[in-house]
């Protein structure tokens, strides 16, 4: 398969992904101000997958479209992250999520803005603002959760500890992205600093850092928990059940 | 109770259930760039809510906000349009909807901005463009459905039928209305209009006007149908999970 493809693909599906479990929590906020924040954070994610499922058709050079590749692959076929398509749990859980994966993302596409291949770098040019916001969204709540009553400190802490071992894959190294250097970002080179700024914002919260002896792995290969099963379902039932639907 | 309070409860709680159910749509949308549509227009509703229900707790003078009447009060004391509340169905009826309610808001906000209360006549300038949008968006997808396949036909056409029983009710006249001369719109006045403008959308896509001998109706009287509770359920949860929570 194409690297550049694949590669595109990675980071496509997981901002359609992580979009669709944002889009879930939409309805569901404990505020009306919460409820406008996600919406346009979904929104950024949707654009983020928009752009790159798009290239990433272009570079296939199969005649896929950007909804061909959203709506009519196999769960095996999807690259993204695990920890993009873990359920939401509660609010706690969505800001533990938000929090590492934004500041993955934030971390990723400043690399990819000096990335010689055009199209991912203006992909990443917009992104970063965006991410620059999602990870203060994030942070603002993890603070005010984790130093905040007995019960949302339990929750935060809780979400914290729940995702963790699913951040391991973030950083793992690749053959896809050694095959496109000063095209593809080497995520390992991105794991201290992650860390650092992930423990700061955990500390600052009164949380414990989270530890985990086992890590999970296997989404960038197509291997996934039972989870993105459902999540597709829901995101591809429509477009499905028309195939092919002109109107 | 004060009428400009309920005026502008039930402005602000058509919106609020209106984006509601908009948010449900996000995530099973048939196309990505219809997901990015329906998040904006969700936004959109969401920020009318918002203003609205603001305004109305501060003309109501009894410390409540926005997030209060939102989340803290029970279905009888909702004042939306059934139309609203209606479950989603299928696209067809998604969009039937949005042509019905979008026309209605359009309108409706366009006499608004020459309302005497200076913060309804805000919230209008605002949303009358927002509006021209959704009327345009819900207009494009009901002349290409109505006038797609045979089964898009089909669909359109049920979901403009299944709707229409709810019509009547947005044109009630209303004696808090009309205790509230110059401030709050004569609906009533409104209905000609539109009728015109969704028979004119309705005719070009080649469906059939739909007829009801029966109308439903009491939205306005916190009478609603079996499926606000539920709707309800799913947007209060977690506010009310944790009531008076400060984090």
């Amino acid at each position: 398969m194409n690297d550049l493809f694949t590669y595109a693909l990675r980071l496509g599906d997981d901002a359609l992904i992580a979009a669709q479990r944002t889009a879930e929590w939409i309805a569901a906020a404990p505020q009306l101000e919460e409820d406008v924040a996600l919406g346009n954070i979904g929104l950024d994610q949707l654009g983020q997958a928009r752009s790159l499922l798009q290239y990433a058709g272009q570079v296939e050079g199969a005649g896929r479209s950007e909804d061909d590749l959203a709506y009519f692959r196999d769960e095996r076929d999807f690259l993204n992250l695990q920890l993009c398509e873990l359920p939401n749990g509660d609010f706690g859980h969505a800001m533990a999520r938000l929090l590492y994966f934004a500041t993955y993302q934030h971390l990723l596409y400043e690399q990819l803005l000096t990335s010689t291949d055009e199209t991912l770098a203006g992909v990443a040019g917009k992104a970063v603002k965006e991410l620059a916001y999602h990870v203060d969204h994030a942070t603002q709540w993890v603070l005010r959760l984790g130093d905040g009553t007995e019960e949302s400190h339990r929750r935060m802490q809780a979400g914290l500890d729940a995702l963790w071992p699913y951040t391991a894959e973030l950083f793992e190294a690749d053959d896809v992205v050694r095959r496109l250097p000063g095209v593809a970002v080497d995520v390992s080179a991105l794991e201290e600093e992650w860390v650092r700024r992930v423990h700061a914002v955990i500390d600052e919260s009164t949380c414990e850092r989270p530890t985990s002896p086992y890590q999970h792995s296997g989404g960038r290969d197509g291997k996934h928990t039972e989870h993105l099963g459902y999540l597709l379902a829901e995101l591809q039932h429509v477009a499905r059940s028309h195939p092919g639907a002109t109107w």
